[in-house]
């Protein structure tokens, strides 16, 4: 059984909908990153970057155990191990990563940092706050583009591109997002909301995590106190 | 021949680099993101995103034209197209996996967030420069220790994953980095600055680059006058 490392944010639930979808079985372990875990030794050894989510699968290639981090390589080894949600053709193996690549880099970091000026910042810094707001229009304009002439965003197939994006889009609200400006997203967001695996996948650790109140959980997840601790 | 369309930076960078390490012949096209070539409609019909680069190579899988963006995934197709620079044991393509969404997802956008705020931004803003040069040693700090125990990034090997960090390390200057600080890191990135083929990738369109001096290269680069053309 896999042993998945995580907690309930976008990164975390794209594994838990993905091993969700795959009908695979596992045990969620919580990952606090409001209290610190993820700089527990113990989680640095799976996880050297010091994020979630990652995993372990004791039944790995030439069935060896293999443990994995990042959330992108993870989709693409439970792809592989189950011969799930990647296309079957070259071409729609690379038309995947593209996209997978583009939530990565773009989605994943940018909408992150619009989270954090727009919610968890203590001081609101218009400069900033803009500038991740147009970024998050502008990453959503390019997706309502793509999805006016594709059904999924990396062709006619559900893949784990658009199982990677969906989670970060949960939380248009934070990010200044108005539905009403990008019809084609939100038909694929509709329909891939409804997928009785997405919901299950995003319910996993989902009671474990509280808002974040105090300013002492702010520090922990924005870094300060392990400079503090250096 | 594979066209390239790409401009000098980073992310260029790693695709001229591995162009160069497997010998393939290829025409660069500039796409000079400071006077907004990103946004037409040609380069947009290779790249929906409106980034560099982006490649077409006109041999592609059955022989058919293909064309790709998102660097992460024009990495990946380069070496399974040459055999290069990814391991042969399916382990150790899920670790040079790991390593290259460790980049694509952390050291790309995060240092880039470094760049505009402590040298591109109109404003210093004192939170927004702390947050991304405390991410910017965070993440050298992660690597460094990676590399107190492994010859590359991903491995023994020299993989995509160097090829993909290593054009970001060049600008530590513009990071904040004491190179003092990361000694394994610093053997690393000498070892790589060194190679032939790297220092050819590195000089690829550069002469064409200059220093962002004008506000209206600053608004183009940064979204704003995409915004008022809407």
């Amino acid at each position: 059984m896999i042993d998945v490392y995580s907690w309930a944010t976008p990164n975390g639930h794209k594994v838990h909908i993905m091993l969700a979808e795959c009908g695979l079985p596992y045990r969620a372990h919580p990952v606090n990153i409001g209290a610190g875990d993820q700089f527990k030794p113990e989680f640095l050894a799976i996880s050297p970057n010091n994020k979630i989510p990652a995993i372990v699968d004791p039944d790995g290639p030439d069935g060896e155990p293999i443990s994995l981090f990042e959330s992108g390589a993870i989709l693409l080894y439970l792809a592989g191990k189950t011969g799930r949600f990647l296309p079957s053709t070259v071409r729609g193996r690379y038309e995947t990563l593209e996209w997978l690549m583009f939530q990565m880099g773009g989605v994943g970091p940018m909408l992150g940092q619009a989270h954090h000026f727009r919610i968890y910042a203590p001081e609101k810094l218009p400069y900033a706050i803009d500038r991740y707001t147009n970024e998050a229009k502008r990453l959503y304009g390019v997706m309502d583009k793509r999805l006016a002439k594709s059904k999924y965003i990396a062709g006619n197939e559900y893949t784990i591109a658009d199982i990677a994006i969906f989670p970060w889009l949960r939380s248009w609200k934070n990010q200044g997002i108005d539905w009403a400006d990008y019809p084609h997203l939100k038909g694929w967001f509709d329909e891939i909301a409804a997928r009785p695996a997405v919901q299950r996948g995003v319910e996993v650790l989902a009671d474990l995590r509280k808002p974040l109140v105090d300013s002492q959980a702010r520090d922990v997840l924005f870094g300060k106190q392990q400079y503090e601790r250096r």
